[in-house]
C-alpha cells in the first residue's frame, strides 16, 4: 500500500514497507511540542523527543559547513552520539554566529534537558533553527524544556513535528511499518526546512525513531549511507546551512533485532533509504515557489568530475529557471558542464532529458523538440549526462528557480 | 573630465585619461557592421574590425570553459594571436555545441574574412555569439563578410558595436584619450553580453583598439593583467560562457610607443585597466533586471580560500536576492562563507557592509540596523570579508537576483 508520503518515482519503496497514518511513535518513544515564546506568533517552538529504550542506540550526522551553529558544536563535542536519549529542539532562532555567549546558551539548553529528564548531559542532543546572528533567549528555552518534559506522551509526535518547523509550507513526516524476518518494526521521522532557503533562516533538521533493536555501530553505518543518498544529494539553492542535523534513535522496544550483515539489516536499511530520500525530495519540493523537482544523473568523468558537474547543473540558475519554465534547454546544461570543468580540453558530453538524447559527443542531436517540451512539462524532470571517463554514477535532486523565491528572499525581514 | 562612461566608484580613472564622445576609432582602424540575415529581426549581425598598422600587434584571451565554441577553437589553433589584423564577429548564433560541422563553418568564416581582406587566415580572429546548439548558416556569414569588407570606414565603430550585440539593454563602448609622455594616443572598445545570462544565448565579447605602438609581448602582458582584474572578476549568475573572447589590437599609427617597463607602460596599463573594469561593471549592470551591483572583497584566508569565498558570496542566490531587496542580510553572507569552506573548523570571519562592521570573529557585532538599511539602498553595495590567514585580497563584482531574471530565463525561446 502506498499512501500520501511516497510520491516520487525516484524512490524505490520496498515491498516490506507499509505506510501508516502519521502520529503514532514507535514503542519506547515519547514526544512533546510547546510554545516557549521564541516565535512571535506564539506557535509551537520547542520540541522534546525522548527514547526510553530498553536497548537504546543512536547515530547523528551534522552539517559540514565551516560556519556551524552553537548547538551543533555543543552536541558534537559534549554528547555521546551512540547513546542519545533526549533530543531538544527549538525553532525561531538558529543560535548561529552568536559567539561565546551562543555556546553558553546551547550548553545551558543541553543542561536543562538533561536535568528535567534525569539523564546525563552527554545523553542530550540539542538543535536550533531560525534566525542567524541573534542571541538565543535561554530563559525561554529552559522554561519550554521544563514544560515539554512534563507533557511527553506517545502521542506527542505531531506537536513535536510542528515545533521544529519554521516557514515550511507543509509538514514532512512519515510513519512506516517495516516487515523484518523477525517481525514488524515501526519507523517514524520528522523533518523540516530546505537548506538555507529562508530569509536569514537556516537549517534542515531530521529526527528518525524506530523500535527495532540495533547496535550503535549498525545505526551509524545505516544512517551514514542513507544520508549520503538523500540529504547529501539535494539542493534548493546550493546553500549549505549552519545547523543541519539528522538524529536516528533506536529504542529496541519491539524486541526485533537488526543484526549486522543480516538480511534484516538490508531490509531495514532499504526502508530507511526510501524514507530519507522521500523526505529529501519533499524538502526540495518545499523550496519556496518550487513547481518542479529535477534530478541530474552524471555517468563517467574522472577525478570526481561527475560530482562537480552534477552540482553545477543542479545549482545553475539558468538550468533551474528553465526547469521552472518547462523549457528543455540543453544549451544551458552544456554551458554548466563546461563551466564546471573549466580549463579542461573540449569535453565530449552526452545529454538526455526524460530519455530523449539531445546532445551526443558535445554536439546537438536530432530530436523532436515539441515532443520533448511536452515531456518536461511535469512535476519531476530527469536529466542524464554522460562524460568521458569511468567515474561512478552520481545524482543530485534540485528545485526550480521561481518568482516566489525572489520575492521571499528579496524581502527584508528583520 | 568624466563623461557618461565612467560611472562606478570602484574604477580609478587616471588623470591622464580623458573620455571622448564615442564613435571615432584610433588611427589605423576601420570597421563595419552589416545585416547578413542571422538575426530574424533584420538587425545588424556581422561586424568586421580591421587594423592596418603600420606597427600591428595584438593579444587575445578566451573563455576557460571546457565546452568551447567552434570559433574559439579555430581562432586559438589557427590564428597568430600576436598579429591579428582582422576580427570577424557574428551575432545571432554562437556556433557552440555544433560538432565537426561547426568547426568547418568557423574555419570557413575565417577563410572568407581572410580572402575578402587580402590577408592570411592566421591574421583573422573569428567570434560568434547567440544561440547554442544550432548550426551556423555559413552562406549568410560569408555574404555578410564580403558586404562588410566593402564598407569598412574609420566611422564604422558604431555599426560594429551594434552588430556584436544580442539582447544587451544598452551599448557598452568607450573612446578615451590617454596622455602618454610621448604624446596622446586613442583607446577605444566595444563589449557585449553578460556571461550566460540570456536564454540559450552565450558570450561576453570585448574588442579593444589603440593607435599606440606596443610590442606583442607588452600587449599580451597588459591584456592578461587587466582581464584578470575586470572580466575575470564579474559574475551575473556564476555561469561561464562557451564563447567569451577579448581581443586587443594595436596599430602603432599614432607614432607614440609604449615601451616595456616604461612610465608609459604603467600609464597605458592603468588606462586599459580602468576601461576594462568599467566595461565589466556595465556588463554586470546589464544582467537582466539588475537593479544593483555588489562588490565583495575578501582579505586573508589560506590556500585560495579567499577566491572560493568571494565566488560563493557573489553567486549565492540568497545574497543576490538580498542585494536586490536592499537588505543588509549578513546571515546569508555568513552561511555562504561556511558553505564555501565546508569541512573546515569553525571560521572566525569578519563582515563589513558599506563600512559598517556587522560580524566580528564569527559572531554578530552591534550596529545600527536602520542606518545600514539606508546605506545598502543604493546602486553599488560594498561587502568586505575578513578571514583568518594571510591570503591576498580578492574581489568579485556581481549583479542582484531579480524577478526579471526569472521571467526572462524561464521563458521558452526556441
Amino acid at each position: 500500500m502506498t499512501g500520501a508520503f511516497f510520491t516520487s518515482r525516484w524512490v524505490d519503496v520496498p515491498e516490506w514497507v507499509t505506510e501508516e497514518p502519521p502520529g503514532a511513535l514507535p514503542q519506547g518513544f515519547r514526544a512533546a511540542g510547546v510554545a516557549c515564546g521564541l516565535k512571535e506568533s506564539g506557535s509551537l517552538d520547542l520540541g522534546l523527543m525522548r527514547c526510553d529504550g530498553p536497548d537504546l542506540a543512536s547515530a547523528i550526522r551534522f552539517t559540514s559547513s565551516a560556519v556551524v551553529a552553537a548547538p551543533v558544536l555543543v552536541t558534537r563535542d559534549r554528547a555521546n552520539a551512540a547513546q542519545i536519549k533526549v533530543v531538544a529542539v527549538n525553532s525561531g532562532n538558529a543560535n548561529a554566529a552568536t559567539g561565546g555567549r551562543g555556546l553558553d546558551e546551547a550548553a545551558r539548553m543541553q543542561g536543562a534537558a538533561a536535568m528535567s529528564s534525569g539523564v546525563g548531559e552527554d545523553a542530550v542532543a540539542v538543535c536550533s533553527t531560525g534566525v542567524i546572528g541573534v542571541q538565543l533567549d535561554g530563559r525561554k528555552v529552559t522554561r519550554g524544556i521544563l514544560d515539554a518534559s512534563k507533557q511527553l506522551t506517545a502521542e506527542g509526535e505531531e506537536a513535536f513535528a510542528r515545533a521544529i518547523m519554521t516557514t515550511d509550507a507543509f509538514d514532512k513526516r512519515a510513519s512506516l511499518t517495516v516487515e523484518l524476518t523477525g517481525g514488524p518494526v515501526r519507523l517514524t521521522a520528522q523533518a523540516k526546512g530546505a537548506g538555507m532557503i529562508q530569509p536569514r533562516f537556516a537549517t534542515m533538521l531530521c529526527f528518525v525513531q524506530t523500535d527495532a533493536k540495533l547496535e550503535a555501530e549498525t545505526a551509524d553505518l545505516l544512517l551514514g549511507v542513507t544520508v549520503k543518498r538523500s540529504f547529501d544529494r539535494i539542493s534548493v539553492d546550493g546553500q549549505l546551512s549552519t545547523n543541519d542535523t539528522v538524529v536516528l534513535q533506536c529504542s529496541g522496544a519491539s524486541g526485533v533485532t537488526v543484526a549486522p550483515e543480516s538480511e534484516d539489516e538490508v531490509r531495514f536499511g532499504q526502508a530507511l533509504d526510501a524514507l530519507l530520500r522521500q523526505l529529501g525530495l519533499h524538502i526540495v519540493r518545499d523550496g519556496e515557489g518550487s513547481k518542479r523537482v529535477g534530478r541530474v544523473t552524471v555517468r563517467g568523468g574522472n577525478h570526481g568530475a561527475g560530482e562537480v558537474v552534477a552540482r553545477a547543473v543542479a545549482n545553475s540558475p539558468l538550468v533551474k529557471a528553465a526547469l521552472h519554465g518547462g523549457d528543455p534547454n540543453w544549451g544551458r546544461i552544456a554551458q554548466a558542464i563546461g563551466g564546471a570543468l573549466y580549463g579542461s580540453a573540449p569535453i565530449a558530453f552526452d545529454i538526455a532529458i526524460e530519455g530523449v538524447q539531445v546532445a551526443v559527443a558535445g554536439a546537438a542531436a536530432r530530436f523532436d523538440e515539441a515532443a520533448l517540451a511536452q515531456l518536461v512539462d511535469r512535476d519531476e524532470v530527469d536529466y542524464v549526462i554522460g562524460l568521458p571517463g569511468d567515474g561512478h554514477e552520481t545524482e543530485v535532486f534540485f528545485s526550480d528557480l521561481s518568482h516566489e523565491y525572489v520575492t521571499i528572499n528579496a524581502e527584508y525581514t528583520t
